[in-house]
């Protein structure tokens, strides 16, 4: 059965999704994931879907239970690479990816994640409009 | 046609290559990497093949070529996630990967690049048998 390898590169773990989504493949994902994320402590989760032409709903579905199952254990999923054409496909699906934080690409989903204080804060509702943002002169 | 992404993490181009390394696909990577590391100037490249069940020898000339092709534009190429079985049958098909470092998961494969001095330095010179490195004068 073909599987779907998870990297770990400090405190993420990375998944490039180029395989079809086929039902196994997906519940082998979600639980290598799991496992993975458990024995190796990190708290962020990156999946690239830029090879991805298609997100059904089926792994919509499998993209939001494995950020679930993430943020149960204390990591956090960010949705990476995905295209314009999936993007609106996606909306005219009705699949809006809730809970599914995305960055147009790894780096800027590293950064994402590491915006988070991992460890010691709890992480706070105050990201979305940044005050600081005004210029210091 | 289907496509192996390529993943910029800071000074490192990744790939995981999952799908079968058919003709087309082989030279796409190829020049999808080759333009990357020049757009993106990069001095590593990482090529995860811990999804790959068989390495023939069409595979692994491939790794060689890319290798070889990074090396020219200043970037080094580790592979990683080799399996066990894949070395052993790798060997004994005679194909050692000549010019190919690797290591056995991407971070130590991160680590390896990190021994070399990116950057600063010109890496020149004194490569083993470089005869038109005669200065001009």
């Amino acid at each position: 059965m073909e599987r779907v390898p998870v990297l770990k590169i400090g405190d993420i773990l990375l998944v490039s999704i180029q395989i079809d989504m086929e039902d196994q493949v997906a519940l082998q994902l979600q639980e290598d994931l799991a496992e993975r994320i458990v024995a190796t402590g990190v708290h962020g989760v990156i999946i690239d879907i830029s090879a991805l032409d298609i997100v059904d709903s089926f792994v919509g579905r499998t993209l939001a239970t494995i950020a679930a199952v993430s943020r149960v254990l204390d990591a956090e999923t960010v949705v990476v690479g995905m295209r314009p054409a999936v993007a609106i496909t996606l909306v005219e699906l009705g699949l809006s990816l809730p809970g599914i934080r995305t960055a147009l690409n790894v780096e800027l989903g590293i950064a994402l994640l590491g915006k988070r204080d991992v460890g010691d804060e709890p992480a706070d509702d105050e990201d979305e409009d940044d005050p600081a943002a005004v210029t210091t002169s």
